[in-house]
């Protein structure tokens, strides 16, 4: 495991509670292409990290689906990664990380960055989870089932 | 990153996820934390790890107010470890690790553990983010602002 202590007092909250809870390049690199960022060098750049961690952690993230490479926007002769349908589907993942980070890992008034919804620029409401007839379910109204099988 | 290649074809979806997409032992323990599991001993049976990388993370969980000690539920000797209030609100990460492994890291008909609604053994609705006035938003809606200060 990588140790991103520059990270620690970084202004991303996904990346602090990533540094409280365990590695997280992919999904910084994750969270960096929800942000609209798509080319190797804007990624290197973004993330600090080193070309040969990158280049493996951005083909692994293709292996699993998660991004797929496609001709740039701009019509040059640079690839851009994006996320597939599956790599979307981490968005409330990205999202939960940085409500945890937001709740829990900043002081009263530091600065970090923050979520908006883009049509009124307003802060979002925390992640919901709902039970089929619609009650908002904590941990204690949940249980796991070990296996189900088809 | 301790490679976990065994849990590859495990019934967790949480825990597939996490082989996809970077480390996760500390997720995994705060995963059995969720699942009632509190004793060094059981976290050790349950996940395989080793006796040294399992008792560093705990200490790192604990160290982060993650988790707490606390002493035997049942009044014997041992001790136990429980999700704190911050721990808690890893509820939505948890959930959405398992939403996301669930949707895209098996097969049709291919047996995993599934999460219920303890009052009616129901499945769970998948997460929902929404605005402050109650509209759904997915990743084109939402946009980061770097820096808030307070």
């Amino acid at each position: 495991m990588v140790k991103r202590s520059s990270l620690e007092g970084g202004e991303c909250p996904v990346a602090r509670a990533l540094d409280a809870i365990g590695d997280g390049w992919s999904l910084l690199i994750i969270r960096d292409a929800f942000d609209g960022i798509h080319r190797f060098g804007e990624f290197q750049r973004n993330l600090g990290m080193a070309k040969n961690i990158l280049a493996v952690r951005l083909k692994n993230l293709v292996a699993h689906g998660v991004l797929e490479i496609v001709p740039a926007s701009d019509g040059s002769a640079y690839q851009e990664y994006v996320l597939t349908e599956k790599g979307k589907g981490l968005f409330h993942l990205i999202i939960g990380l940085r409500q945890w980070g937001e709740e829990y890992l900043y002081e009263a008034g530091e600065r970090h960055s923050v979520m908006v919804d883009r049509q009124q620029g307003a802060a979002l409401r925390p992640l919901e989870l709902r039970a089929e007839d619609g009650r908002l379910l904590g941990p204690e109204d949940c249980r796991r089932i070990p296996v189900a099988g088809a």
